[in-house]
């Protein structure tokens, strides 16, 4: 059985929080309408469970081999691709001229997320050519894009992000790639790229490398990095494939998880030309890149969060059917076992889980929603207000969902016990593949210095200020019933004092104290994280109260989990920020100052 | 290069704080002085540097291997396991009559703790028959001592305890394995164990299976459970080897982790007659492997400490060497790029994991200290005191280290990011490995049980008030340190919650309600850990004061990076009890109401 998502879940994220089919009413959504999101979201759950949950595990354990000629990867993967693009997956967010479906980024996302659910090893091959397409599409030139774009978006070439190099990871204005003008508004790229997901294989014609290089005159550091779109095998302006261009694979990178996601080192242009064409404007590369940062970074999380998911329905599951042991005061051996879930520490793991999870979801859909808000919203405050929410909440949604839905994994391998320490259940390969999520797009350590550092500073903290304004609103409208009434208040009291905390450290940076006001960033982080997904589960609950008056017998249960998942995460997690808060106020040195003689 | 541990924090613990050498002058011990400790560390080390650490890498990647009829394990696990019996570690602890060294169990454990450092799973072997060995000492005939003992201290048999099977895993008193009298004073065992490490190899002459089993008349549940010794081969009365024993092996399991140490499933008696021999009195078997349970779950966080250890000492030398960006203010491109240790969230990073190893190595080693107490020392109340100690601690010292050193482990890959997450690198095989620890043994789970539910519980609750006022004693000795007082201060409040707490707790169990009693046991284990590790950090931090004023240039570091790291676990992670404290005083019941249908 393969677990994803809980259709339940995603049906009131979508509709009765975020009502995605109030989009129907733009003009760019109106062939549009429930059934066919509803519909889109049907062949994505099939496909996603059918054709890439099925191959996950043998994927895991046969990773791509390269014998110094050749590249093999199990044929499941490429199998898995083609339905995939069959299915027009690929171009569901694209425009109708394009082929594309026209879709949300809400039900897009909401699709995207059963893929990571099922096997997001295989998923990453066509997100990594999204994102490369993305990036031609917002700012390649028209030749660039018709040469690239029609065979990226119907699967027939692949792409890849070429930006760190093997001495050049977190410290991207340090890389050393060439780029040299041969004349004809071509370039010539030299040097080595490490990390390269996707970076060789033979599921797709050819592969397109989005490649970060410096051109002979360019400044250093970061204001001197240009991007440059170069293919594996050059392309004839009929379209047809033409030469290799010299980008080879010198070695593979053996990983702890996402094994299925073939990732290399390339070197560009070692033996031979390697032939590559600028996108967008000269030493404005890495800008063009961080254009597209938010959507990866959110993508991180987000498969972080649908890894946790996954663990969480797989433990939920075996947890209602194992017996084991009796409750504390039944100890009499001739009864029957209860079932583990009976326990109630494996109940607090399982609710921790899911406060994480469905927490977690709740905030990259919103996320989504946000995107959707931006683009296509008709009036321009909503759509400026949109982008800057998501600005700020993007560090956020990268960075929490990586570490409390790895967390959510932890707590289902426990709740398995021995057994989900096996290979014999899934939930120690989604504990794997999503220790990744913490590294990738950017270390969660610098995620807080970009909130702490830059979202949250910015035009004298409006972000973070218009981010607290949305959540009174919620508190205002969850204080009205008496049930949640509790969490209002512990709201309200946790972001006054999240905003004194970002005052006091403001001032340390006022005085020029940059060191020590950006040395707890990650405290920072975690704890906007912590009140971010406290608003999540406030605003859930409000939902769900409303909804729990008129629901169903079927439906009620569903609502007072809701509910009690609101609880646990306001008892249990959320003061968890005052020593957090305490501690950042305090504008605490001891890490900064301790001597790498005193390790 | 194979990190272990620092021999130079490994000496201040053992001599500056634990006044090892004071051994000595008991009869015990007197043949033993300063040097011989640091000649059977010397061996232990190199041995452990040299033989074990070496095959770790091809040990993760080349798992035990069964085709049906034989098991295949790489040489170099047989050819570690004849050095280290050849040197006589397995020995270390037994009497000299046995021919063992009689060395004090702190030594002991401090050379058990180069092996777990370096190869866990190889060192498994021996550390399982000296389990088995110890149970048979303690509760064996003179005649199951005279067949099974000498083999098993020279290596020629290996040993194993089996108390699971497939379906019982934490509920022991649901086991079914059978035991027949067969009227000779042997017993017919029937029945299946279930992950039974090193239950089939051929690194051994013969395998001797510890296993718990049911009497026909046996009551039910745990009173009901003999302990049986049963041999893969018999053995003949002059020690010869007979005919195999029907043991047979069903299964290997595979796991995340820990790969070197076969783990397996075997069926007793399916195929003809498997006999064994009664240890102790019938029905009290799990009574005899209670008395060994200590020494097993210390064991188990003393390994998850070392785990740890090598994995902190490895992201600190990465981090000293790797180049990567600048410091905030220090932008300029053009000037060299800094060592990753300089960014003040990798000094984070690195001084968390200093704590949390540092600190457990601290706690596992007073509780070696403890055992010596409890054995040898000259007065009956310290013995007994310090089995009192010991007891209480048991939970702690088993899941505090599971927990935090794992997340050392956890931050070593961050700090090594994506270099981190690949196997090119052996900070990911210890995460790995590391993750078993807080599920065998005992869960944590169930840790938290025992913590709060029976030893926190006890007499009274004598053992708590035992270890508080041990810990009054510290909080007194520094409280004349002026750099000191802050800490001493801290730990003082934290103890009175500590107390406050509990009492709430005991409240809740005297009016009767024994599910809401133990339903957050889990928060309690984590707060008196945190507790504990905190009085940990104190004595060191006092020991590291006093020596301070007359250290040479080259400790002075050392004993200021003791005081720091104090510092980071008094400032960063003792005020994390708070809200878990607040959480237990208020009873929640969030967890334990959750219905099932609401997940």
């Amino acid at each position: 059985m393969h677990h994803l998502v809980n259709r339940r879940d995603l049906d009131f994220l979508l509709y009765e929080c975020l009502h995605a089919e109030q989009l129907c009413e733009r003009e760019r959504y109106e062939s549009h309408d429930k059934d066919t999101f509803e519909a889109i979201l049907d062949t994505a759950y099939r496909l996603a469970k059918d054709v890439f949950a099925p191959h996950a595990e043998k994927s895991d354990h046969n990773e791509p081999h390269f014998d110094g000629t050749t590249v093999t990867i199990i044929p499941e993967i490429k199998e898995a691709l083609n339905a995939y693009h069959e299915a027009g997956l690929s171009l569901a967010h694209w425009d109708e001229s394009h082929g594309g479906m026209q879709l949300p980024w809400v039900i897009v996302q909401a699709c995207t997320g059963m893929f990571m659910a099922a096997n997001a090893p295989t998923a990453a091959y066509p997100f990594l050519t999204t994102a490369a397409a993305n990036l031609l599409g917002a700012f390649g030139s028209e030749e660039q894009k018709q040469t690239y774009l029609p065979p990226m978006l119907d699967g027939r070439f692949f792409g890849t992000m070429c930006l760190s190099e093997p001495d050049v990871g977190s410290s991207l204005g340090d890389l050393t790639t060439r780029a040299e003008p041969v004349g004809d508004g071509t370039y010539r790229i030299t040097g080595q790229k490490m990390w390269i997901s996707g970076g060789e294989h033979n599921l797709s014609d050819n592969i397109i490398h989005m490649v970060l290089a410096r051109l002979p005159d360019a400044p250093p550091g970061t204001k001197g990095i240009s991007l440059f779109v170069v293919p594996k095998r050059r392309v004839n302006s009929d379209g047809s494939l033409g030469d290799l261009n010299n980008v080879t694979l010198a070695g593979l990178n053996h990983k702890m998880g996402y094994r299925g996601t073939i990732n290399t080192l390339l070197h560009f242009g070692e033996h031979g030309d390697c032939l590559g064409t600028m996108v967008g404007e000269p030493n404005k590369g890495l800008r063009a890149m961080f254009h597209m940062m938010n959507e990866a970074r959110i993508g991180v999380g987000y498969g972080a969060v649908m890894m946790g998911y996954a663990g969480y329905l797989h433990s939920l599951e075996y947890a209602k059917e194992r017996p084991q042991g009796r409750l504390p005061g039944q100890k009499d051996p001739t009864q029957p076992q209860v079932k583990l879930i009976e326990h109630a520490d494996v109940k607090r793991m399982l609710l921790a889980q899911k406060s994480y999870v469905e927490g977690g979801l709740a905030l990259c859909l919103y996320a989504a929603h946000l995107v959707d808000e931006q683009h296509s919203h008709p009036e321009e405050s909503v759509r400026k207000e949109a982008g800057t929410l998501l600005d700020i909440l993007t560090p956020i949604c990268k960075a929490w969902p990586s570490d409390y839905c790895l967390k959510a994994n932890d707590l289902a391998i426990q709740v398995l016990g021995g057994a989900g320490y096996t290979r014999d259940y899934p939930v120690e390969r989604y504990y794997r593949d999503n220790r990744l999520n913490p590294i990738h797009e950017g270390t969660n350590g610098i995620q807080g210095l970009d909130l702490l550092g830059r979202k949250a500073m910015q035009n004298q903290g409006e972000a973070l200020q218009l981010l607290l304004q949305k959540m009174q609103e919620t508190i205002g409208q969850a204080s009205a019933h008496d049930e949640l009434n509790e969490f209002a208040k512990a709201l309200g009291k946790a972001c006054e004092r999240a905003g004194q905390t970002t005052m006091t450290l403001a001032g340390a940076a006022m005085q020029g104290n940059i060191s020590l006001f950006l040395a707890n960033a990650t405290v920072y982080l975690n704890m906007m994280g912590h009140i971010v997904m406290a608003w999540t589960w406030l605003w859930q609950a409000l939902q769900a109260i409303q909804q729990l008056a008129q629901a169903n017998e079927h439906d009620k249960p569903f609502y007072q989990g809701k509910l009690q998942a609101c609880q646990y995460f306001y008892r249990w997690e959320l003061p968890q920020i005052y020593p957090q808060a305490d501690l950042l106020e305090s504008l605490d040195d001891t890490c900064l100052n301790m001597e790498t003689a005193c390790f």
